[in-house]
């Protein structure tokens, strides 16, 4: 496994591939044949401020790369949430690091561990990694969708990663899909997040239980906070209401999957992250209202697949793009 | 300005430019420098048949090409209603032409010039006419979007023409804009072709007139049929039921940039298509809403602007297809 044979001037074989996320930072090497090995985790303990984040997480970097026993120019490739300018390495801010402005990321770990770095958003870099390693492998033609408690996107059209002129493009949570539809956490109007993110499940969730119908969803709370999950555990018992309000928020992922077909003319659309794990409740009326919102030629085009790589897509696509040589590569202007 | 020195092994100056339209066929010369000349026209007189169309388009092909002086294996570019195969160079349908169904466009007027030909949809010839000698020259990331009978779009993101597997994307006109809005010709629901197209327009404008409100409309249609310019009329008079109507379809225009912002991260917005001259009426709206339907950071980066080459889009973008080596030559295969 220990590539001891590398040379700077041939493509690695083993890159070290880093997941920065609110709770945790984790650091694992990963290689051209989808091989993940010698993780190691911390705390991010973001309420110590950038420079302690980043100071550490070169330490987990160095230790994961001596143990695995990488030279001292394996490339770090990093998933960081967002907005962050990939070109530039630089996190512009974030809400899930608090005091996180205009943090040079990607120079500072290059400067930290001496090692060449390339950032890009956690969304973009778990749809790299279906794209390199996992349920996307060897498509040219790509949309990710991960729903979680935000919603984020990739895109890859004719084998290019699609980020616009500053890299920050596939924000595709905040598509609008209804001009008068709800307000969104992003301040706009009708975006896709403001229906099928865990955060608006939830929010449509607790205005429901509060009412008459919200029984079986109150029974499913067992009196804790209610959540996507909450939602779905009454749909599956049954629940027409909590089904009714799953299937609201799976028509705005097929209408929004229908836009992003007729833009795109993908062959596959990846859904990942921890809300689509409700399953059929949610993807089956999503689905099902796809085809009434593009052309026929590019639906017949079309597969939505499930998201294989789980909570490890980030590393594996920040891996991937460790692994590519290219114009992503930060701290080199 | 007569390429007499062209090998094959070098690019090409001066390159066959045609524009298929649904009432005339267009040809000429166009060069590296955005010259355009020696231009001969042709009714399509799609009535006769794909057959009669391309034997007709292939003369005046080779009637310009002698009258230019050009040599024998100048390359033909080709800007045909879609939807379109640019890799095989086959139109599936088109309204526009009657009886046309898979016609193998591309090879067979490789075959009856012996020139190699590239072809794309008008849309997408238009945009990239825009960003090779118009109003985005030397853009990377631009949306171009034309607004006329129906609405059309093109995207270059990171330079690269975005247009999906087979080749059939960036139907920017059938976005959703609003899921539970208006029925569109495409079949679909709330598509932004549905408030802001030629047609969408007139029909709303068709319907007012029928009321107490559609005076000044039914006084600026002078006794003729209602269509976006009527309204522009009635609007640019001072008619408050016209500035209204124009605002709601400026609206759904706006919502569909903030989405396209969203997603591309783009320098430029470019506005094409006799719609768009209908002017601030429409467009003043749709820039006032894009901000609260877009991130902030990727507002600054954008700007929208005018389309520069008008009908001559097609011919331009035609060439810039032609004018380039690459990957989207038909009949190699």
């Amino acid at each position: 496994m220990v590539a001891t044979t590398q040379s700077s001037t041939q493509r690695h074989r083993q890159v070290l591939a880093v997941d920065l996320g609110g709770t945790n930072l984790r650091v694992a090497v990963v290689g051209t044949d989808g091989s993940l090995s010698h993780r190691q985790h911390a705390p991010t303990a973001a309420e110590l401020g950038p420079d302690s984040v980043l100071e550490r997480m070169a330490k987990l970097i160095q230790s994961v790369a001596a143990d695995a026993g990488l030279p001292p120019d394996a490339p770090v490739g990093i998933a960081s949430p967002g907005p962050i300018n990939p070109r530039e390495g630089v996190v512009y801010f974030t809400p899930n690091l608090p005091g996180w402005r205009n943090v040079p990321l990607g120079p500072r770990i290059e400067q930290l561990t001496g090692r060449p770095t390339v950032t890009a958003n956690d969304a973009n870099c778990a749809g790299l990694g279906e794209v390199a390693f996992g349920a996307a492998r060897g498509r040219t033609d790509v949309i990710y969708l991960g729903i979680g408690t935000g919603v984020g996107g990739a895109v890859i059209s004719g084998g290019h990663l699609v980020d616009g002129v500053r890299g920050l493009g596939a924000e595709l949570g905040h598509m609008c899909v209804a001009m008068d539809g709800p307000r969104c956490t992003c301040g706009g109007i009708g975006c896709l997040e403001a229906y099928v993110a865990g955060w608006a499940i939830a929010r449509e969730g607790e205005m429901v239980a509060t009412t008459a119908d919200g029984e079986a969803i109150r029974r499913a709370a067992e009196g804790g906070s209610i959540h996507a999950g909450t939602i779905a555990v009454a749909a599956r018992a049954g629940d027409e209401v909590a089904r009714t309000l799953l299937a609201r928020a799976g028509r705005a992922l097929g209408v929004a999957i229908g836009t992003l077909t007729n833009i795109f003319n993908p062959e596959l659309v990846v859904i990942g992250g921890g809300v689509a794990r409700v399953g059929d409740h949610l993807l089956q009326p999503a689905r099902e209202i796809v085809s009434s919102h593009c052309f026929h030629a590019m639906r017949e085009d079309l597969r939505i697949v499930d998201a294989t790589l789980g909570d490890d897509g980030g590393l594996f696509g920040a891996a991937a793009l460790a692994l590519e040589t290219g114009p992503r590569r930060t701290g080199q202007a």
